[in-house]
């Protein structure tokens, strides 16, 4: 390598010639290929904006600059760049460098980013504050792709900006995709502003931004010279930058989807290391999309609704087979929950598949147009719990505090596959109730779980295992820790273990019995203990007056980083040792008299 | 009256010759004010659209074709129209009809309404019900005004909508004003089009929408015929409307911000029955805001901002004194929130004024964007608790529950007037984390507030009466009414009353010792029980394997409507009567040996 390996900071780069930024931008290209061939991580979004990235800090005084990388999956050659190359193959791994720009971890990320369409409102704030301090020479940059942009808080952003007068570029780094292909009608516009078949006026002057673009993403100086003139244009300005998504690498760019996180794969032809999965239990997303579609068949009045997840969440599987009942809404949670309202209105029988940390931003809308208007609808929330390398901002583990004060709303969290299929079978019957089913990121326990769909009764546990001492009531698919830390104690152990299914309605005749039978009671949650599962458990025991000793493992109010989920559960103490040791621990108390 | 007498429902109206419709306007006009100015509630926003309401009902067939009013402050004539002319005087009261519509009330009523921007997503969904079942004839009609369009969920709303062919009208209901003027780039451009300065292409023409207007919205004649016209056309289509908020009561058109609600007027002049509040305490909103200018003259970091609520919240009086630094960002709750993060990035110290139950909208925000960069932003929410009049769809009462759980996060809330001027002075002093500042609607309890600043210890509690048997512990306003309850018991009474102030930390040296001092704990909230204050302290009581009895006063989990604040506490047994009887019973009852 001749020129990255000079570079650790962003003044360096700036040392370098115009004509020798091209071969930089190979070298980083190939760079960012070969560790993440081999470490994984999310690989399409950051080969396309290399020329984008490298033309920012070329231009742009950073850190002094403030550039913000909205969502964060592109930023992988800004933290290169920006004095992390000599970890970054620490990327992801618990104590390593973050997979998204975090303001702890570098004085160049400026604002740290994981969901979407945040970037616009941030560097506004940012633009405010220079202004405020009569500091006119900083310069406030957001990229942000067509996906991202399509979102509703993306335009709060944009229409506040535009009646400022704030030194805020924003460069909408378009190509077309964001996990999926992104949709809706800006999208289609956009296509129409590339084309040149759109009329006269944008739609950005119209929220009366300066525009400027198309311009080729991947022409260095192109950019340069472009960043160069707008550094000296006042006020709210949008650079239309076009990109391909994996662009460098051929597999990449021919399968942006597979490729936006391949995990590892062939450094040279771009070939995947395929992970056979034979015999492995399906993954929860999987069960949950082939069941729909199972469902759907038979059932005309189920919709499947996804705010752009159809891969991730596997509702894909719907929209090939049942095309015009399954829809991809974009970055889009707000308007996913209050369509599927509308659609509830009519009869029809939505399922709502959103992750449960992005389910945080239509929270208002389970409340206000599903759970007041007692709409049947059947959120299902993927990634639930600990979700591994994605880290803090991904954490599905406030899900069941935030959801459990809603009133009218079913909380249940499956075990296993059955258990979620079941209760998709359940719910599609009809319930009284909108319902959330939250399941983990990856894969279940089960061998088959194609089985045959029972009815779930709500508000029903399952004794798993009868005790004598301490009962374990476990919530969802943690539960299996408990089975395997149980495992150890043999069949005629002193505890019993329930897997309690739900959160709400509790299982309080089940629940009743089990106070009077046990003196220790011992919960576990893959969700934040305050307010979560075992606090309604405590609630329950102050209910009956019961004065039995009660332990409530669940993770603890701080902040949790990105590891495996298996390291992050055992930070958190709620792996199979941390429930272990809590039964030993209980084993020898004895009771109160 | 010789038209509205014998109009029940639409059906009679729509027996009317079009010539007849602008006499009946008048009428409907007369009946609102009639009512408004003796029963109070939302004036100006029906008065601007009854040309509006009475051509939509005129035109389409409702109830089977669907109309929803986005907000719902403007569907008073609608109700009228719709079988509740008669009930209207009961308007917002307790038992009476709702200030909004609500399915449960009415099958006019088409989707409930209360928060805005809904409308959109809401009626595309009943639009792709109604393809989906192969209906083409019916129609499906959003009315949203210029303030709520501009709103990030109905952006999302529109960008699906465009990429459909659902039979979707929107009326655009463009008055230039929310309940504060509106704000922001869309409203700007809105002001082109009307003034015919836009160029060629339309905003919404860009997102694939048949646009047409602008119409006078109180030309009736107009307005039908173009209402005849568009339920031909196929696909989204969006009408222009222009009309007057407050229309046809010159003091309301003259002073709409006033007029909005403008409690009991005089029906022939409009002139306002001014309660003098003399000798009152103030109101939280303009403790808020008085003291906020107070700070801010101080304090040049300090900045202000509200999403579309400068009156309400009284951050008007910043925006008055110091314009550079209070911002009005619209409706627009995401934005506000990431905005503030922005700049306190750059150590401005923000006090971002939300109602309670619009913070739901930003609660991603608050988690991702504050709380997991531990950002110190001053969170001031406004109508927390039961609201009153304005129902289900405004109580603030999750957010003790919903904001609990998340990391880093302060919660406060202050007694009086004193302790809120106090924590304001304590947070912009620095605090290293974010706080929610949670206050009810309202006044407060002092005759004078404008007291010298002190500083707050965080997680501190105050003892307002020590006592032998039962501590009472309070968080925030409704504290006042223990304190009313015990002054029956006198001061040498059993019963303890601790102002607790801090949801989050709690005062955990305090608890331990009023674990130890007394048998039994009683708590109260004005929030939901599940998940609040009262688990806080279950929690505690936990964490120290206490077994004095908890008995928990709270929101139970069902949904409250409307009515007076002390009739709804009343309703959820947190009211003097509530807690007196709960301190009688547990007065004997015998501690467990």
């Amino acid at each position: 390598m001749s020129q990255l390996q000079h570079i650790e900071v962003p003044k360096d780069l700036r040392r370098l010639k115009l004509g020798e930024l091209p071969a930089l931008a190979q070298e980083l290209r190939e760079f960012i290929i070969d560790i993440v061939s081999t470490k994984e991580g999310h690989l399409g979004a950051s080969l396309g904006v290399v020329e984008l990235t490298i033309a920012l800090h070329y231009v742009f005084d950073t850190p002094n600059d403030k550039l913000l990388w909205d969502v964060g999956h592109q930023a992988y050659g800004h933290k290169i760049l920006t004095g992390r190359k000599s970890v970054f193959e620490t990327n992801r791994q618990l104590g390593g460098i973050s997979g998204f720009p975090r303001r702890k971890e570098s004085e160049y990320d400026a604002f740290g980013t994981g969901h979407s369409s945040t970037s616009i409102s941030a560097a506004l704030g940012m633009a405010l504050a220079a202004q405020l301090d009569g500091n006119t020479q900083r310069q406030h940059i957001a990229v942000i792709g067509d996906a991202s942009i399509a979102s509703g808080m993306a335009f709060e952003g944009l229409n506040h900006a535009g009646v400022t007068n704030a030194n805020l570029l924003i460069v909408l780094n378009d190509n077309a995709i964001g996990i999926d292909p992104s949709v809706g009608a800006l999208k289609k516009y956009l296509t129409n502003v590339k084309k040149g078949t759109a009329k006269d006026e944008n739609i950005f002057e119209c929220l009366n931004f300066k525009y400027s673009g198309p311009v080729d993403g991947h022409d260095i100086k192109a950019l340069v010279e472009e960043f160069e003139r707008l550094k000296t244009v006042e006020g709210p300005k949008l650079l239309h930058v076009i990109t391909t998504k994996g662009k460098g690498l051929k597999k990449a760019e021919e399968d942006q989807v597979t490729y936006h996180a391949p995990g590892r794969f062939d450094k040279l032809t771009g070939e995947r290391h395929q992970r056979t999965g034979i015999d492995q239990p399906a993954k929860y997303q999987d069960v949950f999309g082939h069941t729909l579609v199972e469902l759907a068949k038979d059932n005309p009045k189920i919709i499947g609704i996804t705010p752009a997840m159809p891969t991730g969440s596997s509702l894909k599987y719907m929209m090939e087979q049942l095309p015009e009942r399954a829809f991809d809404v974009g970055i889009a949670e707000q308007h996913a929950v209050t369509l599927s309202a509308g659609m509830a209105t009519e009869g029809l029988v939505v399922f709502c598949n959103i992750y449960s940390t992005f389910l945080q931003r239509a929270y208002d809308q389970v409340i206000h147009d599903v759970a007041l208007q007692n709409l049947p609808i059947v959120f299902c929330l993927d990634r639930a719990g600990l979700v591994g390398e994605d880290g803090a901002t991904h954490h599905g583990i406030y899900d069941m505090a935030y959801l459990r004060c809603i009133p009218n709303l079913i909380i249940f969290a499956p075990m296993n596959e059955t258990e979620l299929r079941n209760m998709m079978y359940t719910a599609q019957l009809g319930l009284p109730h909108p319902i959330a089913i939250r399941y983990p990121r990856g894969r279940g326990v089960q061998k088959t779980w194609k089985t045959p769909f029972e009815k779930i009764a709500i508000g029903s546990s399952v004794a798993l295992k009868e005790g004598t001492e301490i009962a374990v009531l476990s919530i969802g698919h943690i539960g299996n820790l408990v089975s395997d830390a149980l495992d150890q104690y043999g069949q005629t152990s002193k505890i019993g273990h329930y897997n309690m299914r739900f959160v709400k309605p509790l299982d309080k005749a089940r629940l009743g019995e089990i106070f009077k039978k046990y003196r220790h009671i011992l919960t576990i949650e893959d969700g934040c203990r305050l307010g979560g599962f075992g606090s309604a458990i405590l609630e329950f025991a102050n209910e009956i007056e019961s004065s039995n000793k009660v332990t409530v493992l669940g993770i603890e109010d701080r902040i949790f980083e990105h590891g495996s989920i298996g390291e992050l559960q055992q930070q958190a103490n709620i792996d199979v040792t941390a429930i272990t040791n809590q039964i030993n621990s209980l084993l020898h108390v004895q009771p109160p008299h």
